[in-house]
């Protein structure tokens, strides 16, 4: 059975790489990375509970589970190649696995990544995909390297992913009015939730401007925080500074958006600082790239993330972003 | 909490490689493959009451799971460099971990393996490990290239891995016999079990040799069988030149055996043809290797795998190996 697994996600993701010598099919795959580059990896595990609600559809979790790494990539400044994926799931579902690998095929190719190789395997479901990229040497962007007195930027917008889940859980205390928002307002959260865009061509464009660079997965509190420990700096973020999407300002009050925005986690824009003197081109870029980059704060020499609003009082974090294993 | 697991794993697997720009601690690893080289890469997932049985040590898991993974990656010749583990856990339970990462370092540092990085979450306990290794351009093992009239070896000894949870488990027919066979004895095949020698040596040695490799995972003759498929042959096996191990020999009848080794899975044994010719001299490296190569059968025109007896009578066999999500 799990070869007629391996047939049904091997055809629906083909992808040709001149790079990938062999493929799917055998006990390993061989690959010819290219001179001059160094290969970037990462994996990342969603498993059903935790890190998506049940119920997630089959096509969104394909995509996810190749963006939550191609997210690690671009924060990397790596160009995809590509994944191996390594899928758990209760039953020997095909039309799962088709649907599955539909929307983890839609966003390869649109990166031109290869899938060659994985595992499928009987269990709780769970997800492990494992990415790869190149970049050039010495060209990677680092967690470490941020400079006192650097401007401090994200992409897009934040809290959108973790709006979402607030509009589809029953307890929550404003469950009513969320549920009865209009479709494409819920829609436009869900998407961003489901359907995360990696933002690899911002990554690539940072090569050039960035100090520093992490992609928002667990919060921007708990993130832009790895940046300033890899630093050895801190950060003071401008509470009406954050970014956040028509959506949010429509369906929450000023301190739920901050809340959401600065802790909510799911976001997978990209983090980074660059000097202040970079801070007109990256936005006339990241404008180009169509989603955008905020300047939020700045490096600051005292340790630790404070976030302050705009008569200068300290704003209280609400929690410090997505832990696992947290109680 | 998860930034306290991984500092565990980290700590207690450090193993340094000059090919490891920057390990675990970014948002991905940096590598630097080396130049004339083709790279190896292989994932596989191990679940439990899947792929172990509950209450497992923790140090085993750590073991078997890189070694899964290496025997994948000794079936293609290569040499092992790097791993990367997605551990899923229920608690963060930090002794767990400990000995896990001990485990894992164990087999790790017997082969020079850095790992790289990965990604700690809380579900079902399960464990995905990704390896990579390197083999020089073209010289890679595949499954295809068996050729008629090729000699079919198999390293080492068959079924003892199955034969090791048939001595766990109190419903089986044997139970009682079984239960109260030497310590050593059954120690033998809990040890074959929890913690199989990836074959890498073999794997080496065999570059100059074999015209085709796969490892043992789900039973020789699931495993022969792909070889037969990917060659467009068949094989036929001597049921008597299976090769049994002493422990083997005490606990089991003929039958018992031959099933087990036909069909137990969990070998992780190097099976490969090459030509008659090469047969002397495959015999005296691989008895040198320490673990041997016993021939036992023959690559035929007629697809699929058949197994004969010492009167030329064929064997039914038993089942078809370990198939991921058989009833």
């Amino acid at each position: 059975m799990e070869f007629d697994l391996i047939e049904i996600i091997r055809e629906r993701t083909a992808q040709s790489r001149g790079d990938v010598v062999l493929g799917i099919g055998d006990d390993a795959a061989l690959l010819k990375p290219p001179a001059g580059q160094q290969l970037v990896a990462c994996t990342d595990t969603l498993v059903e509970g935790v890190h998506f609600p049940l119920g997630t559809a089959a096509q969104d979790l394909g995509w996810k589970s190749l963006a939550v790494n191609l997210s690690d990539l671009a924060a990397m400044g790596a160009t995809p190649a590509w994944a191996m994926l390594a899928l758990t799931m209760p039953q020997a579902d095909p039309r799962f696995v088709e649907a599955f690998a539909d929307g983890f095929a839609q966003l390869a190719r649109a990166h031109a990544v290869s899938l060659i190789g994985g595992d499928t395997t009987q269990g709780p479901l769970s997800i492990t995909v494992s990415a790869f990229g190149f970049v050039p040497e010495g060209r990677a962007l680092l967690r470490a390297g941020a400079r006192v007195g650097d401007a401090i930027f994200v992409t897009g917008t934040l809290g959108d992913a973790a709006a979402a889940l607030r509009c589809l859980d029953r307890d929550d205390p404003r469950a009513d009015a969320l549920m009865s928002a209009p479709a494409n307002t819920r829609e436009e959260l869900l998407v961003r939730l489901n359907r995360p865009e990696p933002r690899i061509a911002a990554g690539l464009a940072l090569r050039d401007f960035a100090s520093a660079c992490i992609d928002v997965s667990d919060g921007l509190l708990a993130d832009l925080g790895h940046i300033c420990g890899a630093s050895g700096a801190g950060a003071l973020v401008e509470a009406d500074a954050l970014p956040v999407s028509s959506a949010m300002l429509t369906l929450f009050d000023v301190n739920e958006r901050r809340a959401l925005a600065l802790a909510g986690g799911d976001d997978y824009e990209l983090c980074f600082t660059a000097s202040v003197g970079h801070a007109d081109r990256i936005a006339a870029d990241f404008a180009r790239l169509g989603f955008g980059a905020s300047r939020i704060g700045r490096v600051v020499a005292e340790p630790g993330v404070r976030v302050r609003d705009a008569n200068g009082s300290m704003v209280e974090p609400p929690r410090h972003g997505w832990q696992h294993f947290a109680p």
